[in-house]
């Protein structure tokens, strides 16, 4: 089945302790697109300007990513954003943003896109969000992102947003700032009473944890020798999660720890290189076998 | 078999956002000793002053750990800890330490005590962990711990303490401190060739990390709605973990991992009240039960 992706595209001046990077190719929905590309067809709904380069276009299109969503706006930039990342990798300082052509996004979905299975929310304007959710029709899974300005400024915009998703996949800070409560567990048990049925806790370098059911599932982030850069490992993740969901087309119990595992695997490939690097020599081989290797890493017998 | 530790056995005062004890049992032993309790023998060795209530070596001995190395000393006060914590838990504010008859503590092994099986040097003086090592007579393992305050003031010794340990269980600013290594993995390769053949880094709410014969386990803290009081966690996981080596009597992959998950349910508990006063009620079933409940955590079928 395939996935429907709303999100931004943009270029990403990268700073970390392996390099630098200018003008690479970044944004929420070209991380999680990518990412679930591996998986099944994906449908990208997003804005460039008139200075993005046709390379991009064709790296996407030769991952099967289909972009008659993808807007070309020649009145403007691409979304730009700098970022410089300390030692420990886990925030990045913002150096300089500059919405370009994304200032004006509104997001058109062509007809045949409406009726998708899979939808996936990057952390766009929580309004664009809802815009969005009017124009498909039910799809089976509305999966949703956010991010900590709209969790500060649009929250009861954000609410709404949440009140209409069926599996929420935020950060441990963004949980704690949606629901006012500092443990993870009492926030995701407000958080399931707000609409979803299903909740993602996103701990970057710390993992993550699927609650559902009464159930909680924990799964590390692969440790690695080395990190060049975690721009867009949250979006990598969501994108291997939904990618191996919509493969599966089903939302049990073991499809979604195996699709924790998928989404923790693709964004343990990406944070291995700049930019989505390392994602452009990935193999279906490289994928089982780390997936494998999270085996390794957490299973034990009693 | 039995397990020797050496470490603090003190008096705290605690106040966290779930409320305030004064003058509770705490101590790096003291949780050490308890934790293990539940599996082997174990046999303590440590100072208290003329202020130590009959009632906590009472309990101590309820719980068959041998004192007959916990000196009495009439000449001052037990160590006293002071300690605040936030809601975030992490970190205590350290408001009063006085080391008291602590300051003076020169560790003298009885007789039997000196050819124990399994040896767990809590974090005090590198130079009194020395003493004890030259003390003990080839223990099948030994296991030390040590704190920050010894890799800021006192490198070489903790080094020197390192080179003779077979299993090292440090958290992960200490494994940087000591290594001058950001990256953990990294971190652990520079420690493995330090003289310890096995690894445990300790990662407070985040979990833990075994690194052993190029292999890496990760096992999570156990998410709970509740945490009451974090102090004497690490030393209570340590406890769990190298009580059931001791009880297993062997250290293969299959019993490390395993003793990851025991040292995880013990501190888990450990957190769930205030000391170790969850300890104190519970039962071997409620540890079964909990090391289950960590495989439903963290395993999944692919």
């Amino acid at each position: 089945m395939s996935i429907l992706v709303v999100g931004s595209v943009a270029y990403d001046d990268l700073e970390t302790p392996a390099g630098k990077r200018e003008r690479a190719l970044g944004g929420a929905a070209t991380h999680f697109a990518t990412a679930a590309s591996f998986f099944t067809d994906v449908k990208l709904v997003g804005v460039v300007g008139n200075d993005f380069d046709d390379k991009h276009i064709n790296f996407l299109k030769s991952r099967n990513i289909c972009l008659k969503g993808l807007e070309i706006n020649q009145n403007g930039k691409t979304f730009y954003w700098k970022g410089q990342y300390g030692k420990d990798l886990n925030d990045a300082k913002n150096l300089i943003t500059d919405l370009g052509v994304f200032a004006d996004f509104k997001p058109k979905l062509p007809e045949e896109y409406k009726s998708c299975d899979y939808l996936f929310l990057a952390c766009i304007h929580p309004e664009l969000q809802l815009d969005v959710l009017r124009q498909v029709h039910k799809p089976k899974l509305v999966v949703c992102d956010t991010r900590e300005i709209w969790l500060n400024n649009k929250l009861e915009d954000v609410k709404k947003v949440v009140a209409k998703t069926d599996l929420l996949m935020i950060n441990d800070s963004e949980a704690r700032l949606l629901t006012g409560e500092h443990n993870l567990v009492k926030a995701a048990d407000i958080i399931l009473t707000m609409g979803p049925k299903t909740l993602v806790i996103k701990r970057g370098e710390h993992g993550a944890m699927l609650f559902v059911d009464g159930d909680i599932f924990y799964v590390p982030a692969m440790p690695l020798r080395e990190v060049k850069d975690p721009t867009g490992a949250g979006d990598t993740f969501a994108g291997g999660f939904l990618g191996y969901i919509a493969k599966a087309d089903k939302v049990d119990d073991l499809t979604l720890r195996r699709a924790m595992v998928a989404g923790s695997a693709m964004a343990s490939f990406n944070v291995e290189d700049f930019s989505l690097d390392r994602l452009r020599t990935l193999t279906w081989k490289d994928i089982e076998s780390r997936m494998q290797a999270f085996k390794q890493l957490s299973h034990f017998e009693l």
